[in-house]
C-alpha cells in the first residue's frame, strides 16, 4: 500500500497534500523549517500524521545543533519545539508527540550527546511504528460495526494519507474491504480545501475502493433516500466528555444522521484525546486564511473585499455520536467513564 | 436598484450570471433559443425569473413564426412551449408561467395574428410587472418577522437577480434595510455552483449590506456559538403539504436550525406552490453535470473518472418550515389548509 510518509536516510520523505490529486509531489527533507512549513500549509495534515511528523522536527532540529553546549542546545531544542507546536492550533497529537519528545529528551539530557540524539530518533520511530499498528488497531475494531454490504458516508480525510498506516477513519473501510465486505464510499468532498475530493477519492480510488464525490450539501439528501448505512469521521481532539473537534462541516454531518438515525461512529487514536479539557468549548479553533474559500485554487469565487469567515474545525458534540473507536476498543455512551480509564490504557 | 431583467426595444436584456460576480456581462436577444441555451446554463437563473424569461421567450418564439398559417403557428407555438418547459425540470414558476401563455394563446387565437402577439405580449409583461410587485410584498410581509437587530443567514440567490423586483428571500433583508433595522448577513457560498458567494454576496455589496461569506460547513458552526437570528431561503417548488424543493444544501441548513431553534422561513411567490403535488417526495429532482463538482471553473478538483452524484435540489419537509412568505402574507403550521385556500387568492 501507498505510503504517506517515510523515513529513509537521515531524512522524512512524503507526499504534498496540497497537489493532490493531480500531482504526486514527493517532498524530502531533513530540515525542521520545512517540516513546520509544511505542517502549516497543510502539505502534512492530519491529526496524527502531524503528530508523527512534527516528532521527526524535534529529531531533526536537535541533530542540527548536536554541536552546541549543553546550555545552548536545550535552548535550541524547547524553541524547536515551540515552533513546531505553533504550526497549528487544534489537533491534539501534535502536542502529544511533542510532549513525547520532551520527556524523553528531559530523562536523557544528562547523558552524552549522542545518546540523547538516539532517544529522540527512537522516540521519533516509536511514535511512528505505534501508529502503523493503531490504525490497524482501529480498522479492525471499527471493522466489527459494518455490516457484510454496507454504504459509509466520511468526511475530510482520515486515510492512508494522515497516519504512519492506514489512517483513523479510513482503516475501517480498508478492514472492510480486505475481509470481504461489499462497500461503497460517498466521500463529502470537504470545503474550504476539498480533502475529501482531492484527498480521499484519490486514496480510495488507488486501493480499488467504490467511492462517489458529493458536495457537503448532498450528505443529507442521500440519507433522506435511505442511502447511507453509517458515518465515519477522523478527529483533531477529543475532550473528557466525548465531544470531537473535527474538519468543519462534521457537525454538520452529525446533525444530519441524527435526523435519520444513521450512526455515526468516530474512529482516532488514543493520542488524540485531551484528558485535560473537559468539554469541547474549551477547544482552540483555527481560523484559516479567508483566501482559502473565496480564492478557489487560482479562481476569484467572490468579489473582491467581501468578508469572509473561515473556521478549519467544528466541535461535534457528544450526544451525536454513537461511538468512538481507539486502537483499545469502541467506546460507547455514555463516554465520561470510559474516557476517564483511557489514560492507564496508554502506560 | 440593479434589474436583473428587462424588456428593451423587442428584445430581453438580462445579465449573465454565470459570469459574475467578475464580470458584468448583459446579454440582448431577441431569439428564444437563447434564453432556452441562458436557463439551461445558469445565465438565467433562479424560479420567479426563470418563468419570466420563458414567458418572454414564448412571445418572442411566437413573434418569430408569425407569418405562418394558423395551423402552422399552432404547432410552432406549442413546439416553442415545449423547448422552453423542458430546459429545467424542478422550478415550478416556469411551469407557471408557460401555462399561463399558453391558456392567452387558446383563448385568442381565433383572433387576428396581431391580436394574439399583443395579447402574449401583454400577458409576459404582466408576469413581470406582476413579479415586482410579488417581490415587494414578499418582503414587505417578511420584514414583520425580522427584530431591530437581527443577523440572517441565506443559502444560494434569491434576491434581485432572481426576479423582476428585489427577489424572494433577499427582499426581507433589503425591506428590513431600507426600514432601518440593522441587519447582517451570512451568506452560505452555496456549492457546487456558488450563487451564495458569487450573487448573494455581489448584491447585498452592489446595495450596501453588511455580508460575510461562509462555506456551507460553517452554518451550523455559527449557530452552535449563537450567532444566527433566522435563516431565510427561496424555493424552487413548494407542495401542498408544505414540503419546499429548493437548491441543494438548504435541507441540511433546515435540519441545523431545528437543532438550535433558528426559525427557518422560505420566501416565495404563489406561482412557486404545485398545487397538483401533495408531497415533496412527488418533486422530480434535476441532477447536473458531475464536472460542475469536480472542474472547479476550470480547475480539476478530483481524480479523474471519480464517480460523482449532483442533484441540484433537495427537499425540506415542512416539520422543519417556521412559516412560509408570501406575496398575500404569512403562512404558518400547519400549512395544509392555509395552502388549499391559496388558488382563488391567485384568482
Amino acid at each position: 500500500m501507498f505510503k504517506a510518509f517515510e523515513w529513509n536516510e537521515e531524512k522524512v520523505k512524503y507526499i504534498d497534500q496540497t497537489k493532490l490529486p493531480l500531482e504526486e509531489v514527493i517532498i524530502e527533507t531533513n530540515d525542521y523549517r520545512v517540516i513546520c512549513e509544511d505542517i502549516k500549509r497543510l502539505a502534512l495534515r492530519g491529526a496524527p500524521l502531524i503528530g508523527i511528523s512534527a516528532a521527526f522536527g524535534v529529531y531533526l532540529g536537535a541533530n542540527e545543533y548536536s554541536s552546541l553546549s549543553a546550555k545552548d542546545f536545550e535552548r535550541q531544542f524547547y524553541i524547536i519545539c515551540n515552533q513546531l507546536v505553533s504550526t497549528r492550533p487544534t489537533a491534539q497529537n501534535l502536542f502529544w508527540a511533542i510532549d513525547k519528545m520532551k520527556v524523553v529528551y528531559e530523562e536523557n539530557k544528562n547523558q552524552e550527546r549522542e545518546i540523547v540524539l538516539k532517544s529522540l530518533f527512537d522516540e521519533a520511530i516509536n511514535i511512528f511504528n505505534d501508529d502503523i499498528k493503531t490504525s490497524d488497531q482501529i480498522g479492525i475494531f471499527g471493522n466489527e460495526l459494518i455490516p457484510l454490504k454496507a454504504t459509509i458516508i466520511t468526511h475530510c480525510n482520515a486515510g492512508l494519507l494522515v497516519a504512519g498506516g492506514i489512517g483513523t477513519a479510513l482503516s475501517l473501510i480498508y478492514k472492510a474491504k480486505e475481509s470481504g465486505k461489499k462497500i461503497k464510499v460517498f466521500s463529502d468532498e470537504t470545503r474550504p480545501l476539498l480533502q475529501g475530493s482531492r484527498l480521499t477519492a484519490w486514496e480510495l480510488m488507488k486501493n480499488g475502493i467504490d467511492v462517489t464525490v458529493i458536495t457537503d450539501n448532498t450528505a443529507a439528501f442521500l440519507m433522506q433516500k435511505e442511502k447511507i448505512d453509517l458515518a465515519i469521521v477522523g478527529a483533531d481532539r477529543i475532550t473528557c466528555n466525548g465531544d470531537v473537534a473535527n474538519k468543519i462541516g462534521t457537525y454538520s454531518l452529525a446533525i444530519s444522521c441524527q435526523r435519520h438515525n444513521v450512526p455515526f461512529y468516530v474512529a482516532a487514536p488514543l493520542s488524540t484525546f485531551d484528558f485535560k479539557l473537559k468539554t469541547g468549548s474549551e477547544i482552540p479553533i483555527e481560523e484559516r486564511n479567508p483566501e482559502e474559500v473565496v480564492n478557489f485554487f487560482g479562481k476569484r469565487t467572490a468579489p473582491l473585499g467581501v468578508k469572509v469567515f473561515s473556521p478549519a474545525f467544528d466541535v461535534t458534540p457528544s450526544d451525536l455520536i454513537t461511538g468512538i473507536i481507539t486502537e483499545k476498543g469502541i467506546i460507547k455512551k455514555p463516554f465520561e467513564d470510559p474516557i476517564k480509564s483511557l489514560p492507564e490504557k496508554l502506560l
